[in-house]
């Protein structure tokens, strides 16, 4: 029998993976499981969105352009500048979801053996876009006690070397939360310009930031205009995961004409959800100010439960929709599985993310998980109860 | 100013691509360009599919199943059972378009440096598919004169190495639109057999067939089952290039379970795209009845067409949409370009897709061209007009 590549051995498995079985278990044993596991949100997509693909008139179904339509993407230049962010639309790449956009990232700069230096806990699918590039990813730690916040500068230098091609951030972070400040973005643009690297800024959560806090999208930082480069997609803004559009956007003309290489390979990004998406942007404010309302409800609900919880540390999320929280257990993972295999509430239980998958280094987040708050108000609030009597029941193991 | 990667400063361009900014000059002299130069059909996306959007009732657009979603996947195997192939859904990974699934299965097998061998002329994507993924591709040249036929095994074992890891063909051909013998498939299998190697077989012309052939799937050959892995798509069989979902097959279950970690990481295939998929398999037979036939008299205008310009040889197509042409001129990138920019017959010319570009060995294919028979016939015939009067007055160069 031949052997796969080696590759193929070291891709990650997601870390929520694994607990899929025990999850489907529960549900044939007629036990409920709230999902805190996944960032699939349940808020509904804007019908606009909905209507434009019910509504077409497509009668040959052919590849787009390359780089997305014209249309759309002058219209994502025209969002940008709604954002005081100037761009031309041959700056943008349409690609099929974020997911997409950093693997062309990934590929455009960085080769066999590079270093990408990204802060941990990180989202668990850069592991998989750098080794399917053949990219190392070096983390560097960001604590839960200081909320997740920029590792200090001179962190990232000793980690700078000859193979260090650009840093990663996520902003705001999954799964931290965390929403970098002026402050830390203007140092990390000081870093990249010093040592001539890229500056890469996942910033899909965008749109999702708290308590009166602003974002800062590297794209504002005009120094670090060759530097920069930033994944964007509309999965979590318009509720449209299911779409696959994202895309990557720089300044930098060689990225874009050499992500468009990568790009040209597998032709063009979906038609229907270009369509959706370029529909999406003429979604009105108030769809917003209802989801951020919404998912800042669910985060204080979340906190306050959390923190009511003996032995349970959380750090305060300012954007995105997700949260680490520590736990009073040895190992997360197996409290998590322990939670679906052999506990249930009134016959409910609930799926939360181990947070060792989402660290590089080993032994890291062993006793914390993730939770994505995308059920709404009450299911939250059941599911952290249940998640507190586990708790109480699972013991100091 | 950071630099890009090697990787991505060796992903080759479309072969096509550098043309387009002169069929655009054309066009804004109000010349009439005919496309022969893509792989676009200009057929109608069968109604079943496009309805079946139109119609959905989508509230939420969420992420499918990363392995596709189960009906959808059920539903292949269903018409994979009418070929007479037996697959269980497991065996079957949906992708975005058969692009992804060449990426998945490249990556799934090779290392950074790995060899994978192919005929040549071969779908150009092939290359930067490879160069993305590290791989190296090895050729082995099929000749116009042998209508591109399987070279012999003999050359196959000589290209043999320790770093290699799969032969690639892709059956029926583009460029070539060569169908393989059953014989031929049968020789594959114990080539691949032998050397404990991979088969990796691009099928997504499979339905493409002319002249009473019939194709011949690896997917038939029990004694491969470890070795065999299938690329299909919807993009052509259906006319739905624009919706991007395809499929890699492997009895493998390691090939399977490798390629899944690749799409974990990119989370799932487009929605809507796999709601026109599903519904496309319902197309009745009639639908590719018309086009068959239709597909049949253009290969037969263009090739009679095409015999009766003094000095250009054709291979004579028996699947697929295109052929490759031999002209009597020393550099077909020369003349495709002169085609557009220098030439017109009553404001009107054509754009070829020169054929060196299909071919990794430097310097072959150079007095060759790849035409796309995607017009009706009166197009056609037309086109095949202005490139006979253009050969006239291009001369001899
Ligand atoms: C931080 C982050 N980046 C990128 C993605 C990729 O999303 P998509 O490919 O749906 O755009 C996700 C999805 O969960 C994410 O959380
Ligand atoms: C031989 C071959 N394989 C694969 C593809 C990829 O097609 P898609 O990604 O649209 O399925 C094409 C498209 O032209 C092709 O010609």
């Amino acid at each position: 029998m031949p052997s796969i590549s080696r590759k193929g051995q070291k891709m990650p498995e997601s870390p929520i993976r694994k607990l899929v079985p025990y999850a489907e278990a529960a549900k044939s044993r007629g036990v409920h499981v709230y999902h805190l596991n996944i960032g699939q949100p349940d808020i509904k997509t804007p019908q606009v969105a909905l209507d434009a693909v019910k509504n077409n008139n497509i009668e040959v179904l052919a590849y787009s352009r390359t780089e997305g339509s014209e249309t759309y993407r002058s219209k994502i230049a025209a969002y940008f500048h709604k954002l005081g962010i100037e761009l031309d639309p041959a700056e943008i790449l349409v690609t099929t979801g974020g997911s997409e956009a950093l693997s062309f990232a990934m590929g455009s700069i960085a080769d066999f053996g590079d270093e990408i230096i990204i802060p941990e806990p990180f989202y668990a699918n850069y592991n998989g876009f750098a080794t399917a590039m053949g990219v190392t990813v070096v983390p560097i730690v960001s604590r839960i006690e200081e909320n997740f916040a920029l590792p200090p500068i001179e962190e990232f230098e000793k980690l700078i070397g000859p193979k260090t091609k650009a840093i990663l951030i996520c902003n705001p972070g999954n799964p931290t939360g965390y929403l970098y400040s002026e402050e830390e973005i203007k140092k990390l643009a000081q870093l990249v310009l010093r040592h001539d690297i890229f500056l890469i800024a996942d910033e899909v959560y965008r749109e999702f930031t708290y308590d009166g806090k602003s974002h800062h999208s590297i794209l504002h930082y005009k120094e670090i205009e060759e530097q920069a480069m930033v994944v964007d997609s509309v999965s979590k803004r318009y509720s449209m995961c299911g779409a696959r559009i994202g895309c990557l956007i720089s300044r930098n003309a060689e990225v874009i004409q050499t992500a468009l290489k990568f790009a040209q390979a597998r032709l063009s990004p979906p038609t229907y959800a270009q369509i959706a998406s370029e529909a999406a942007l003429e979604t009105p404010q108030s769809y917003f100010d209802e989801v951020k309302e919404e998912y800042v409800a669910r985060r204080n609900l979340l906190i306050r439960e959390l923190e009511q919880i003996d032995g349970v540390k959380v750090a305060r999320p300012q954007g995105a929709f997700y949260c680490i929280a520590e736990l009073p257990v040895a190992d997360a993972d197996h409290f998590a599985q322990w939670l679906l295999e052999s506990f249930n509430l009134e016959n409910e239980t609930v799926m939360v993310a181990p947070a060792a998958g989402f660290y590089a280094s080993k032994g890291l987040g062993k006793n914390q998980i993730r939770i994505a708050y995308v059920l709404e108000k009450e299911s939250l609030k059941k599911a952290v109860n249940i998640l507190r009597e586990g708790l109480k029941q699972y013991g100091s193991r």
